[in-house]
C-alpha cells in the first residue's frame, strides 16, 4: 500500500531549514518537514530563574505553540480559553527535556534561552519537527553568545534531532504525515543525539498493543530518520 | 531631519502580499509592511454564534495575536500567563469591527468568518497591516465561499484597508515603522473604504495635546496611504 | 426629528458633579451626565511601579467597571465570570491614557494616583462622563498631595474633559444618550485639554462609513461641549 | 468606656433607607448604616437555573461585592486578579441563603430575583446592611412582579433584616462600626426574620472563646436591633 | 423516629483517630465519624507570610478539599475547573479559624503550620470531622517542633474540637449523618474548646426559621458532643 | 551497590490491592507499591461526552493529581493555583489512554467511566501504581454495570499493569523508589497488557543518552515487572 506522497516506508518528508527567518531573536528557524512548518526562535536572557541562580549554572527552557489555523479545522486559542491544554504542556516540555540534553550548563554560564515553536501549519510530526529545528535555532543563539563571550567553552555537547515513526496497516513507516497519522496503530517519536544515541523514546498504543519485534523495527526506523536529519541539520549549519 | 529607512514622509514602507500562503484556511495573507510581518488566516464556519441564529445574518469576528519574539525582547505567552492582555483584546476588536464595514451580513448567509492576524515580526503599525492582510484573506475565503454556493450575492460591499500616521519631530508622517512610533507626539491608526470613507479614526496625544490642524495634516497623509493600500491589495488580488 | 429629551443637537445634557462623596478616598466625585452615573475614586500611594522606581517620576492608572445591574438588563460580573472583558479593559486604558495627558509626572514625585471610575448607572457616555469626573476627584487628590508637601509644584498641566458625539438620522448630535447611542451610524469620543487642544479623537463607523466633512462637524460639536464640562469642572472646584 | 459615636450599646446608628435609587432595576435600595453604604439591585429574570426547570419553583440568588474604594486603603478588583476572594463568596453565599428564608418559591413561579449587594463605603457590618437593604429591594421587585401578574400569590412569606453584635472591653454592643469590629473579642451577625424568628446565627471568637452567657447576651442585643430594622423597612416600605 | 444508624438522639457515630496515617507530614490524622473520612496532615514551615514576618509571631492556615469520588455522585475537581468554590473556601477559613483559636503564636515563634483536610469519603459533618481530626495532626506536629527546640514554651493554649447539630422531624440530633443533613430544618455546627467555651457557632434555617429554645437546645446537645470528641483527642494522643 | 530497601534489582516494592474502599465508588482500590499509596476510583456515568453521543460507543477518562502533602515537602495546591499543572495533565492523559487500551467501547455501551487516581503518599513511581490500581477499580465498576446489564458482553478485552525501570549507577532496576528515581540516568515508564504486548513505552535520559543495548534491559526488566503485577491484580480480583 503506497504512502499518501509516495514515499519509501523508511523515507522523510522533504525537510528545508530556512536560518535567520526572524529579525530580532538571537537564532531563528523555519523548519519544514513536508506540509508541517514550525517557526522556531531561540531568546537569550542574561539571567536565570530565581531556583537556578548563584549556581553557576545556565537554563534553558521551551514553550510549543500552534496557531489557530495550523490545523484543517480551525482551534481555539488557548490565551482566549485561558487555560493551556495538556498536549501543549506536554509537548512543551518534550521539547525543553529533550533539547537540554545536549547543553553543558556550566559551559552555558547563568544565562538563559528560552526556545519558542510555534506551529504555523501541522501536516503531522509537528514536536519532531519543533525539536530538529529549535536545535538549528539554539546552535545560532549560542555563536551569538559565543561571539559576545557569553559562554565559558562550547555549551553544545551534541546536538539533537527527532522523528516520527508508527505502524500503518502493519507497515513500519518513517516521518509519518497527518494522515499517516491518525491511521497508525502504534505511533512512536524517538528523540536522538547526533551520536546516535537516545534521548526520548515514547511509543504508544493507538489501537492494538505492540509487541517487542514492532518496537525493534521501529527504533531501528528513528535511527536511520534522525541520521538523515543529523547531517541536514550540519548541511544547514554550514558545518 | 531623515526617516530612519530615507523614505519620504508620505511614502509606504515596501509592502508585500502573499496570498495563499497555507494550505489549510479558505484565505490567508501573509502581509509585510517593511519588517512587520502578519499572517492572516480566514476560516469559513458555516453556522452561526447562538445570539445570530435564525437571524438570516452572517457574522465576522477577529483575534489578533503577537509571537513571543516578534518584538525585539521577548515577550511572555497570553496563554501561559491565562490571560489576553488588553492591548491584544482592543485589537482584536478594532480589526473586527473594521472589516465589518465591508461586509453585507445578508449576503453572507448564516456563516461566519474568523479572521486570525498572527504578528510573526512586529516593526510598527501591525494593527494597520492586519487590517490591510485580513481583508485581503477574507476577499479570498469569500471567493471560496461563492464557488460553493454559500452566499447570496457578493458579500463584499467594498474593501477595507488601514495605516499609521504620526507626529515626529512637528513632521506628520506615514506608515510609521517602530522607531518612529516610540518618538511620535501624536500617533493615528485610521481605517478607511476602498472608496475613501472613513471607517475607524483613532488618535492619541502621546505627549503634547495635537490642534485641529495636525489632525487634518495627518487625515490628508493616512487618505493618501489608504489608497495606495487599496491599489496593492487589487493588484494582490489580480483585479 | 426630536432628540429622546428634546435637547438641541448641540446641547449637553444635565451635568451634575458631587465632590467629596467617599469618606475614605483622597479625591471622590459622583458625576452624572444625565442618566448615566460614575462614582470615580482617586486614590493616593506614596510609590509607584517597580518599572517607574528611582525615576523620580510618579505615575497614573485608571479601572473602569460597571455595576451588574447598571444596565437595563443585568450584565454578569467579571469578578465571577474570571476575567476582564475587552471593552471593560480598552476603556480603562482610555482614560488612563487621557487623564496621564494632564498629568506632570515629575511635579507628582514617585507618588501613584488610582482612578476608579464606576459605572452605579448607565444612559450612554459613560467613558466619557468617567473621565470628566475623573479629572475633578484627580485634581482633589493632587490638593490633598499638595497640603501634606508631596509633590514638588503642581502636577496638573492643564484639566481635561470628554464627550461623545455622533451621527443620528444624518444629524450631528453632542452627548448621546443610550437610546441615540444604539442608533448612531457614527460614534465619536473626544478627548479635550481646558486649553481646547485633542488629547484622543475616537471615531467609528457602525453602519455607514463616514466623510471629511461629518467627520468636521462632530469635532465642531465635541469642542463646544468640552468648553461647556471645563467650565463645569471650574465651577465645581470652585475656580 | 464611650462607643466612637457616643451611642448607647444597644443603639443602632442611623439608618437611612432610599428606594428606587437605580432606574432600570426592578427593585434598588441605597441602605446606609452609619458610614456603611451598601447598593442593593433587584433584577427580575422570567427564567430559572437549568436545575430547577419545570419544577414550579422560583429561585433567588446573590452576589455581594465591594468597590475597591469603599475601604480606607484600596483594594484590589476581583475582576482584575481574576479570581473571587473566599470573604466575598461566603458573604453572598449568607446573602442568598438569608434572603431566600422569607420567600415561597412556589408563589415566585418560574422566575428568577438575582440581588446585587455593591458595598459603596465600608465602616462595618456592610454584610448585614446589604441583607437589610437586599429585603427593602426584593420587596419592590417583587411588587413589580405582582403587577404584571408573574407570581401566584404572595411570594413573601416574611420580612428578614441582620445586624451584627460583639463584646468590646467586655461590653456587649449592638451594630459594631469599623473601629469597633477590629477590636472586637467575639463578633457575631445575627439574621432574623420580621416575626423574631433566627434564620442565621454566626459568632466567632476573634480573640477569647466566648461562654453561654456572652452569647445569651449578643443574641438579645441583636433580636432587638433586628427588632428596630424591621420597623425601619416597614416605614421604607410605606407598610 | 428513629436514626438511619439507630443512634440516640444525643450520640456521637462511632469516631476512629489513626495517628500516623502519613509518612512525610509532621503531623497527620485518619479521622473517621461514621463513613465520613478525613485525612488531616500538618506541615511546619520554618517562615511566616510576608505581612507577619519580623513580628516574633507564627502563623496557621488550613486548606480543605474533597476527593472528586468522596460523594455519593462524582464532583468535578476544583483543579480542572480552575478555581475554588465558594464552600471549599468558607469551610478552610472556618477550620483556620476554628484552630487559630488555640494557638498562642508568640509561643509557636515564626513558624507557620499548614492543614490539609482532605475529605476521603463524606457522609455528613465533614467540616467537623476536618476540625477535630486537624487539632490532633497539629497536636503532633508540635510535638514534632517542640523535639527540635523550634517553640518558645507551649504553643497549644488548648483543645478543640467541633461537631454538628441539627433538628430533624422536629428533633434535635447530635452528629447528622448525610441522610440526615439533607432532611434537617435547622442546622447548626459548633466549634468548642477542650475546656468548654464556644469558638464558633454557625447555626442555619435551611427551611423554617428557629427559636430561641430550638438554638438552647442544640447548643446543649454540641456541648455534650464536643465533650465527648475532647476525651476521644486526648486518647487519642494518649493524655 | 544496594538498594535502599535490599531488593534484587528484578525485584518490586511489596505491593498490596486494597478493593472496595470507599463506599460510594462502583470500583474502588487502595494500592501501594512500597510507601507509594494512590487511591483509585472508578465512577460510572450512564452517558457519554458531546462528540460521542449516538455512536454507540462509551468513553473513559482518568484524573490523577497528588494530595499537598503527599511528598516530602509540601507542594501547592492546583485548585488554589487555578491552573493545573504540566505533569498532572500529562499523567492523567497517560493514565487514560493506557486503560483505553483494554476496553472494548461497543461491548461497555453508550456509558463513560472516570477513574479518579489520587496519591495519599508519594514515594516514586506514583503513575506505574495509579495505572496498576486503576485497572482493578475499572474490573469492579464493570463488573457492577454487568450486574445492572448496562453492558454488551465484557467490556475488558485485557488487562493493564505498569511499571517503572530505570539505571542507576549503571545497573537495570525494578520499580524504583523515590530516593532511586532522582538518581536514575535513565528513567522509564513501561505499561502492558496481561498479556505481554506494549501499551505504552516512555524512556528519558535524565543525564546521560542510552543506546539500544541499555533500552532493551530496561524492556526486560519491565516486562517481568508487569508479568507479576498482573498475577498480583488477578490474586486481588480473585480470579
Amino acid at each position: 500500500m503506497a504512502r499518501p506522497d509516495d514515499r519509501a516506508p523508511d523515507q522523510l518528508r522533504p525537510v528545508r531549514i530556512q536560518r535567520g527567518w526572524l529579525d530580532h531573536a538571537e537564532g531563528s528557524v523555519l523548519i519544514e518537514f513536508g506540509g508541517t512548518r514550525v517557526l522556531c526562535a531561540a531568546s537569550v536572557q542574561d539571567s536565570v530563574p530565581r531556583w537556578r541562580r548563584e549556581s553557576g549554572l545556565g537554563w534553558l527552557t521551551a514553550e510549543y505553540a500552534m496557531l489557530p489555523r495550523a490545523t484543517n479545522t480551525r482551534g481555539d486559542r488557548e490565551s482566549v480559553k485561558g487555560r493551556l491544554g495538556g498536549r501543549t504542556q506536554e509537548i512543551s516540555r518534550l521539547i525543553g527535556r529533550s533539547i537540554r540534553a545536549c547543553v553543558d550548563f556550566k559551559a552555558l554560564g547563568e544565562n538563559t534561552v528560552v526556545l519558542d515553536c510555534d506551529v504555523l501549519q501541522a501536516d503531522g510530526g509537528t514536536r519532531t519537527a519543533a525539536i530538529t529545528g529549535a536545535y538549528v535555532a539554539l546552535a545560532d543563539a549560542v555563536s551569538w553568545m559565543r561571539e559576545r563571550k557569553m559562554t565559558k567553552g562550547d555549551p553544545l555537547i551534541d546536538s539533537v534531532s527527532a522523528v516520527s515513526v508508527g505502524v500503518i496497516d502493519g507497515e513500519p513507516r518513517l516521518d509519518l504525515c497527518y494522515l499517516e497519522d491518525v491511521k497508525a496503530g502504534t505511533d512512536m517519536n524517538v528523540v536522538c543525539t547526533g551520536g546516535g544515541s537516545f534521548v526520548e523514546v515514547q511509543g504508544t498504543a493507538e489501537g492494538r498493543p505492540f509487541d517487542r519485534s514492532e518496537l525493534d523495527a521501529l527504533l531501528d526506523l528513528a535511527l536511520g530518520g534522525c541520521t538523515e536529519l543529523t547531517r541536514l541539520q550540519n548541511e544547514a549549519l554550514g558545518r
